[in-house]
């Protein structure tokens, strides 16, 4: 199997045209693996509708093309927030089955997906929660083909609880019903599969609290609308097609130009004596997941990112994003925000995909 | 006479602590000209008062430690937004009297501060407010002690025509009344001033629409509660005091990394061979200004900078702001956006003010 | 025929589960004319697309429901902003063939529905634009059977420009590209086709300037995914079928209580002696456009309307809806804002529809 | 004594001429206490200065005039948020030193103030917080010189906990440190006072969850400026000078005209038969605060108060502050939300000083 990952321009949330031009290269019933991880532009507040209106779009187009089929073969991972230097697109992932295997002693881009039970409104937030994302990642890592320390990136997907009736005060408090403690569990799940995170430490009180504790190689993200668990995972196994490999790396904070660019030499990337990439067509993906740290102080000074009228997160999108697109020298990074017991605090994690020499 | 630089933090907009706790260390009775260029933290729309109390709060305090004959001798320069890897804070400017000259042959950080008469409101926004910038630049050239080729950059704050009667069509239309339009009466006075747009240019029709007519060495301001011209200007002359020295540069966008890296190699800086800056300890003060291109578009990509509910100042801000930061390593830079008439249609200028060797 | 009216709620924009419930009563091959006139509860920005997946949710239902053909006779009017007491929900409107006719000697409400050929760019926003919306309401008064003096409100739908190159400067400037311009462009063409407009005054200048030129029995909305004028009109028609009427009343301000209350009187709703309404069930929709004055004043009072970081539109809606639902005691009511050339500045119009006696 | 009470405007928050006017008409040596209501118009977020703009040129202007022993003498009650219908303003409440006293059998305003000593940080948002408020009410009541009966409004302000180290977890968890959970405390500590809550219900898992507890004549307001509670109270009072009258209403929800025109006929105004109001010149300020039902419905409807990118105070305010201006007619009019033991879940209260007959 190969792996393809393009990453195609939207008009607006809607518009499946660019999708639908690079997706028609392939044919539907040589696809295993469908993903699409997309930036939608709604205000990312609750009231945004984009990343619904985006996916009921590009479902009804891949229908239209693949069939249902196609579709339950496919993850979609939304996601809105395209502040400042950044472009709302998408990266379309397709997991073809070859015709040839590839090499067996290179390691080549792989993609897993697996699929959680339903979840009952009293797991969610739960360590009961975190196991069902353990369990769940362990799935796509065997969906991958791979070993768990081959594993370069894991996208977890995750419900919110998103109503807690009034007259019972749930175990976590009223935190357990907001996205960072959805993502907290996720993380912490994730963790615990990549072995990266003690089991015994992923108690309820550790939820958004047990800040230190953390996962390495997660991006989690929640949605209101979800009832269960999904993952997407990304890694190099032997023996894979195609000629994309993926590299991770970590971030100390926001602004942190250097770790973004260990990552692209670890890569293989190569910048001039001035700093300046050099072979940046070489660059099929970038993910990055940023956040702030507690007290919202960033190389020791105040920032306004948590005392200000606009969510924190999107500061934070907002100056990483000029940030990566200043290197790159493209506004196409996938890069979102809340990196709770997905990175230290105030930290943050990064990867890209890229083409192997 | 020498010229001090001093960041100092504000606490929120009120706080004057910090910035009394420096001007401390001045005699009022030898200080020539003082100037505060300060970021406040306020919401950066219409309904932001955090400009308007900052500026009664510092003006309460110094006229309490130095009396209002200092305060006569003081320009106030106060902007609003601190988005994303920005803190709030000001530079006190200090031009001192010094006991003994500097040396002759080099140049050193030197001031000009000027005023405008009163403008009347049906000038405002005309070639004959434009002119008014003109002369008051050369006011504070002559005010500096320099000549034309000797500014580094000019920081004009320029009043805004908040109001026409509905019955009377103003030429240049309802546009006239926008902080752009004054912004761009503004510059292109500026330009005229520093030889570098053709005075004959400067017409009605091309405020704000005739956007490859532009000054390279103006950072224009402005406020609605302004009813005269200001200026504070910003030269390296020959035989001032002091150690520093400030050098300005030209961004190509709201990302551009080298174009900031430039200008700090220009003013001695130094990187490693990674790109990293080895001296961040040199710079004194780093001040910004960015754009978008008209359409919105950034290195070939759509963003939402223009079709947002963040107004676009914001995105451009937190984008060039998080390049600066990473760059210089501290979030105490000033970044302000629109540059209309000051750099090409999505370009920018930048300076730094560093100790000299 | 005879129109039915039925309000429906949405637990999101894209919920569908109620409207089907309540159009599954209807025999498809029996609907003449289908309208949809919804509120959905985005940020009510520019990047709110609640209506465009409102509208694609709907279309997609009632395609799988009624095919392709009954959506071409479907006229969908989806409007963004429910602040306040304002409840996101739906009028489902839905003429039907009768088996007998109506009595000949009582009107009864009738619907005429009509939509005009696609605009060129260059028209829009033109007196041609106008003279086109003016036609394309004389097709829906046609539509309705009726004559002018039964129409009690025209529903106007016009494009935006959204575009205008930045080399050539449009005749009526950068406003004509904005939604208002739209709007008023809307409005006085329907006040031709009305009579309550002289068509000699409506010139380029008059658009957005000469605010006392107004229809009086118009509302209009614009939309920048539309390329040409869409018209839904209200009236009662003699010999219509089913038991319900229309009745249309003016507005002196966005709190003007008196105005609604005069309105109901006039449709047959009875208040007690304490001015509270005594048969609410007799309303079947509440339908209002409110304004505020040039300068931001209410009742001689200084408002933030038109000095806030939320735009106008939304204190208006939140304020006059605020009013509404205290009178009728249902938050279920059809209330936007902007009024230029629909009213007199500041002020605005409203309209129900009621159960005959 | 004799108390007036004069609603002034203003041009912007700094603004203060109206307001000096209208002092200027006392002898600052006969004023036994002083206290200003005022709203004023920032963007009502966490990074609103428009309050301490206002409160710094409010006291600035006072001790220019009436010397420091007069601004000890005062209470600054400064609220933002002018939503919809609601003008910027100010209430200035004057309680001067009479030459002769008022009739001993009617009842008149009077005016109770009281501060409280400073609260320790572990103490706020506890039970002996509320306890200190409900001595700070019993202190302003002996200063009011009435009986609790006699007490028609409180008005509390009360400090937040706005830091928590994040090593701690406090009791009532990251809640505790919210201004809706400072409001909470303050109107259970009014509720003792007033006779009206029972102190063994005031524990600490009651705060902002055992709502149905709540005092009936308690606004509260919070600031996290505030190290102190401060108390003003309305009350008429036996033998009062002046001819101003208190008159306190309940409110059903955030449209409850009824509610509120009640509580006008209970004051003495007179309504026509058509539900006008007949005497609006005797009304002398209008108090109002509301809520919404915590499931966020209104009337049985949903509503997008609690869903929304905007904060669900100013859904509230400009509704009920649309119906309070339609009924009374000006714009001038106190109105903020959040009730949170004030009122029942989703009800509100209100109050009216006006002119007795």
């Amino acid at each position: 199997m190969s792996v393809h990952v393009i990453a195609y321009d939207t008009a607006n949330p809607g518009d499946t045209s660019s999708l639908m031009m690079h997706v028609a290269r392939f044919d539907p019933g040589r696809i295993r693996r469908l993903a699409l991880l997309v930036k939608t532009e709604g205000n990312s507040e609750v009231n945004d509708f984009s990343r619904e209106y985006a996916m009921l779009s590009a479902q009804t187009a891949l229908t239209a093309w693949g069939g249902d089929d196609l579709v339950k073969r496919t993850t979609f991972l939304f996601s809105t927030g395209c502040e400042g230097a950044m472009t709302p697109f998408g990266y379309l992932f397709v997991d073809e089955e070859d015709a040839a295997p590839g090499a067996p002693d290179s390691k080549r881009l792989a993609i897993g997906c697996a699929r959680s039970r339903v979840l009952a409104g009293p797991e969610i937030g739960t360590p009961a929660h975190a196991d069902i994302v353990a369990q769940t990642v362990k799935d796509a890592i065997r969906d991958a083909g791979v070993g768990v320390d081959d594993v370069a990136l894991v996208i977890v997907k995750t419900p919110v609880m998103s109503h807690v009736p009034s007259t019972e005060a749930p175990a976590g408090g009223s935190k357990r019903i907001t996205s960072a403690y959805s993502k907290a569990v996720g993380a912490l799940g994730a963790g615990v599969a990549l072995g990266e995170v003690d089991r015994r430490r992923v108690v309820q009180d550790a939820f958004d609290v047990d800040l230190h504790l953390h996962a390495r190689r997660a991006m989690v993200f929640s949605g209101s609308e979800l009832d269960c668990v999904e993952i997407m995972l990304l890694a190099n196994r032997a023996g894979a097609g195609g000629d994309l490999r993926i590299e991770t790396g970590q971030l100390a904070d926001c602004i942190d130009a250097d770790g973004l660019k260990d990552m692209l030499r670890n890569a293989g990337c190569v910048f001039d004596d001035r700093g300046r990439l050099c072979d940046p067509e070489k660059i099929v993906a970038m993910l990055i997941k940023a956040g702030i740290a507690p007290d919202g102080s960033l190389r020791g000074c105040r920032t306004t990112i948590k005392t200000s009228h606009i969510d924190m997160d999107k500061h934070v999108r907002a100056a990483i994003g000029g940030v990566a697109a200043s290197i790159v020298g493209t506004c196409r990074n996938f890069i979102s925000a809340n990196t709770v017991h997905q990175a230290p605090p105030g930290g943050g994690l990064c990867a890209c995909i890229v083409r192997a020499p």
